[in-house]
């Protein structure tokens, strides 16, 4: 560790230079605490995210992709209504039961191949409306970039979130890897969130650069009522607010987060070009963003992973049976010998 | 704000420059997530930690102290067990009723006159043991330093902890200012903390020169197991640890965190003789630690305020009609220049 | 016990006749489960409760008194909102913090030598509003008849809720003696509750005859939207609702509840003219309903416990060293032999 | 309503005469409040399930099944871990997600065709153990009978009970069913549960000739510490006890709980023989309790259900697209006529 990359995951790699600057700029004499309004730095960062995302907005800062998820969906609902996701969904399967914990209610999962949800597959959940012993959809999570790699048009989340609204139901979307998404779609922000109807969504930054700390985007301001009071309630309020809010504002500054997402999404472009060259590797899904999902058979996992290591995303996928599905994340930071160094690795261990 | 410093709070102040630079050393390359145990910076900050409060601590980061003194206390108790704890705690004051949202129970509360409480206090609530219709006391919560500005010697932290132990409850210190505590004392760490029979304790650098983070600490490492799975839970795990961890390996190298501490506290120390002189103010607590509490008039309060903020602490203290109480709150940068500007400041309003 | 009476509470009597009978007609045949609209049970419950209350109310039956106050007050905030009530409230003291595990927040308490509290005790705790540290206060919770056996007077009811909505707050009363309130006040439910302007009740009768349930009755039924969810979740839907329904049809017709609650105010009234014509005992509170509170010497009451039971309910009540104050409540069942039995009692222990 | 029986559910019917009868006993004088344990009807009770469970039993009575499960399971874990549970489970799918809420976390599903689960569909779950992000199985939830009419046996009981074990995990049993699924079996409970090595069980009866209350049995009291006092936060200590704990005396006396179950397995065995005389019904689970669940073809429903109104449990089944899957339940007051005319009404709906 500390020199040779990984492909385990877009939070191994540091923080952008530009964002330490901006950490050591922002690092000079007193300032209020708590972003309270009058915080210079929160002013900042706020005018950013207006600029990306219009007007109408309510930005919080929180310290985690695990907090902006649960604190922004549960501002949408009671505890006796029921959120629809992917089972995929980070919120579901990796929140160590958070959402259930905070909210205290139910996630009711949709199987998916692709990570990807529609409103057809949300329906069923509905018959369950005006059923006292059922708790009430209220919430559709999708995220962006999905957790298998997979990216929604702005045509599909449109279609999501009028759906969602026809329904009574709220549209909120976990944008841990958001700059990935946009990127890879060639969209700004407003294009793939504000215009289609997103209610709320977690703006992610920490897998693309900065150090720490989550935005929660409420694309209309009046869903954000009282929800300083939530944050603080949710253990989620930094009181040295200068050192989260410098970061975004940075990271929306002079397209930061383009050119990360763009490189990282480059590597990954690279990485399956190179993939589709080694017959013994197989692609499982699409490639879309940062993230580059591989059939690798199982005798050279361990081989390559002393090298470059990678998670296992499946350990035994249909169909294949002697491969194990692994998952390749590529990071701001990747670099084109990285990925040449991994592919010879591969060549290596399978010879 | 920027050049001119405030005494509103010790969070009002930046980061130390050792801290910036360990962030910056930090930030090279690729290293795991999450904190897991083979995360070289977490070795080293659980080495520096052993070295202070001895070898049979386990030790977890979270964000902030909210989140450490909630998750603390939790683990230790269930939702019908209840906390006892003074009415100023912070834990009862000033957290949005994050316990109760988190744990689920009652924070049982002592009135005192200088936020430090005794046995004999909490004696009253435990006739609730073995009556079914009231939460069962398990955890005394004491904050040092406490939110009055005074402080626990061992003895009374012994006396508390031997307590607590005899009736089958725990000892939970909020340790938000715990530097400037022994400072204060002249005492180290295992001295006041471990030797003590504390159980659990929140240690916090963000008042004292950190940027983020707080570090629970299990004095007995048998009362933290499974709290890795709570800290997720509580939306408290960060990805990239490291930004975490090598701060506090930092703060607890060379003294740094007894150097800061003891110029705040030595600022105190020049704030409360310089206001000794002014016959207009009254001190309304001792002065232990970096927090000055005063009786002000009324009618120079915002006067003062326009050229150093701080916060009012009692808006009405009892038989002080034309006063209030206010708190001024010096930092590991406070000058001795911003402590005459102050005392300038004040005399001026005065005339 | 079962032959001779208790004053310790009046849910140690058991169940008036007119209610078996009901329970007894109730059980004929099939009947469609959990109280869902077109149960003839639900109509013709709901239909006394409206003759009582008027036409806007939404009523829902749990099953005992934590229930009907933890879930009504639930459905008027969310879990960073606080409840203001008496120290002494039910819902504060004596429910193992079900209302803080449940709906997740506080109880700021208002002491009170009466039980009883007035707007001008709530005021100080709104001066939080707006304060993101802290809770915000949105229900004050009072009981009728208070724990101390007080009622508060419809222009006390009304002053309060009038109060409570200029300050965006609402009103929530325990009513777990509601019809002891009603007869000692002697006034109808209307004028005491609708008409004052109460946001939701707990209305109780188990301590008045019936045998067990409790209702829910949101005086203005848009407040009651999704309660059917919040029952549910909250674990107090009962099956077999129509043993239920059939026993408040029953209470509130041909002025049962009256005839029940004017009896043992009755005896209150007559235990309390007894005790007045024994020096050795004081009344502590004033006798307004079916509660009275007497201080008694210490020696004498184990003795006077062997033959009636009661509770104690200070053990060292301020300035009367040698006595206790014991809680002697009247039943619907206590007779007039009861009570002088009683006195004879405590004449006897006296000598 | 009234005259003529539904198949709708166990709980549309009434309440045993015998019930009816302990009940008007029980209402006699006074009697202590909250079946403290010197109630002489809480001591009954008692004496009865050790005589069915063994002497080694914690009891404690709460409202209804959804409380018994939801509380019997909940002391038994942390938030932080998980349940495992059949899909089709009372406590995971009809409960408003009350576990979600109480407890905190999540239920783990497992897809079965007839309700019934083994340990190998458990230990894929079991990945999970020592990784963060993920809640950590703790309990698995069995329900017997389950909802799907079938009965585990008790050799099946103790495979899961030992797996459990092995696991460091726990075993829960929902008995809403639980006199049908011994009946079925020809066992005792202590055969069925108490000599298998299940943990915790939900004790119904409501749905066999009962009014309310269902009881929580540990059979090992060393898990119930402290159970009182989750009980009386969980909204669920009910004041006149004797009202419950007499019921459960009577049930469990004279076989009474097992004449009823009997019948009510007769009358379902008698459905279904006539069922399989009709050629257009076809049965999609075993019979095994009192539970029918067949095949009914789309158009005759209706006109059924206007005469003996039953539920839909799955409104398309996979591959038989002209027919819905209803459940047909049988009570303890189910008659031969009852069936007759039920079997009637489908043939002339047929025609």
């Amino acid at each position: 560790m500390g020199s040779v990359k990984s492909f385990a995951s877009d939070n191994w790699s540091g923080v952008s230079p530009e964002v330490m600057q901006a950490l050591q700029k922002a690092n000079a004499g007193h300032n209020q605490a708590y972003g309270e309004l009058e915080d210079p730095f929160m002013i900042a960062a706020e005018k950013k995210f207006k600029e990306h995302f219009g007007p109408h907005i309510a930005l919080f800062f929180v310290y985690n992709g695990t907090a902006a998820n649960v604190l922004g969906v549960s501002h949408l609902m009671n505890s006796y209504h029921a959120i629809v996701a992917a089972h995929t969904a980070h919120l579901n399967e990796d929140e160590c039961a958070a959402p259930e914990k905070f909210i205290g209610t139910k996630v009711l999962e949709i199987d998916t191949a692709n990570g990807k949800i529609t409103p057809d597959q949300v329906e069923p959940f509905l018959m369950s409306i005006g059923f006292q012993h059922h708790p009430q959809p209220r919430v559709i999570s999708i995220s962006q970039v999905t957790e298998m790699g997979t990216v929604y048009t702005p045509d599909e989340i449109k279609t999501l979130a009028d759906y969602a609204h026809s329904k009574n139901m709220f549209l909120h979307l976990d944008g841990a890897r958001i700059a990935n998404a946009a990127v890879s779609l060639e969209v700004d922000f407003k294009t793939m969130i504000t215009d289609t109807g997103v209610d709320v969504i977690s703006f992610g930054g920490t897998k693309n650069g900065l150090m720490f700390g989550e935005a929660v985007v409420f694309l209309n301001k009046d869903l954000a009522i009282d929800f300083e009071y939530r944050r603080k309630q949710g253990m989620q309020l930094h009181s040295k607010m200068r050192f989260i809010a410098s970061q975004f504002e940075t990271y929306l500054t002079n397209d930061l987060w383009k050119n990360n997402a763009t490189h990282s999404n480059n590597m990954a472009k690279l990485l399956e070009s190179e993939i589709k060259t080694i017959s013994k590797l197989e692609l499982s899904q699409e490639v879309k963003a940062n993230g580059v999902f591989v059939y690798m058979p199982k005798e050279i996992i361990e081989k390559v992973q002393e090298k470059y290591f990678f998670h296992i995303w499946n350990e035994s996928p249909k169909g294949k049976d002697n491969y194990k599905e692994v998952r390749l994340m590529c990071s701001w930071d990747t670099s084109v010998e990285d990925i040449n160094g991994f592919i010879d690795a591969v060549k290596i261990a399978i010879t």
